[in-house]
């Protein structure tokens, strides 16, 4: 099985808030490395940082030079082989396009959701995708999740995290984790 | 299938660091919180922070009153709940004797790790005494993994997880929510 094809991008703009108004989030030092570490882990090829505020763009830029060339790159290599996929984009449709561009065809756009969604997507059935060498670009949000723009947009989104209880507030960081696992970890 | 048997622990002390020395490490933040959120939405009974240096307990008992009785409380209740299964334990064996007095056993101790060991047990087989209500202890090591002091102690040892790379630098976080959600999210 090759993943090469297989991306992810985590949203910081359009999610939602508490309320479920649309809101720009601002990024975590955490999810840069936590989820970079893990999609560096099971071979996920590209990592995005989409955010539209050119502050938070050039905050994302400082933490992945000093662990590229700074003082991070001696002190920790492994940090900085799994920050090299990081990439960061203002918006999901540039996203898209340079992914459009990088294989030729549109990326299979997946959400994930706390929420059950009427696009549901069995993991098996999106693992056969990835074998069928499509490629897909998996999104994350941040804050209280995707925005309804985003989640009309997507092709497909996974069922979501059931640990069996009522509680369900895991951290982005975690549900990453815990889908690039089921998604891809099991089968190699 | 119950969980309320199952129990966690983050080791900070003995643990080993980039070269093999054993060393305690100190409480990280986001430790805390993102496994306590985890450790809840698979229903794991109680998350146990162990460490022997006082001012380190006195950091994540702050933290703790924050989120359980000071502002935090009402600003995010989620996270005050999350954090009601937390304890600070001093050592590994008052963690094992806390939970042999709670449940009339002693507990099977399970660490994981990145390394295959000797006393792999498969997570079926881990599944089965969980389900057969045997008290479970399971250890997360922080730094640079578990002392061997600590893994020469523990009953059994679950696979590395393997992301089908050479890379294996997994935050423990990201290591929690994979193990747990393998031993406890699937079948439920």
């Amino acid at each position: 099985m090759s993943v090469e094809t297989v991306a992810i991008a985590l949203v910081h703009h359009p999610v939602v808030n508490k309320i479920g108004e649309v809101i720009g989030s601002a990024v975590t030092n955490l999810d840069l490395h936590d989820i970079a570490r893990v999609a560096r882990t099971y071979g996920v090829d590209k990592y995005y940082i989409t955010t539209p505020y050119e502050d938070q763009q050039k905050l994302v830029r400082e933490i992945l030079d000093h662990w590229q060339t700074g003082h991070g790159s001696t002190y920790n290599p492994a940090r900085k082989e799994a920050l090299s996929i990081v990439d960061i984009q203002e918006s999901l449709n540039n996203v898209i396009n340079e992914l459009e561009e990088l294989h030729g065809s549109r990326p299979l756009l997946i959400a994930t959701s706390a929420k059950v969604s009427e696009k549901t997507i069995s993991y098996s059935d999106l693992q056969t995708r990835i074998d069928d060498n499509k490629p897909i670009l998996l999104l994350f949000g941040t804050a209280h999740g995707l925005a309804p723009e985003v989640m009309n947009k997507v092709d497909y989104v996974l069922p979501p995290i059931e640990g069996g209880t009522d509680y369900n507030h895991l951290p982005v960081r975690a549900a990453a984790a815990i889908i690039i696992d089921r998604l891809l970890g099991q089968k190699r």
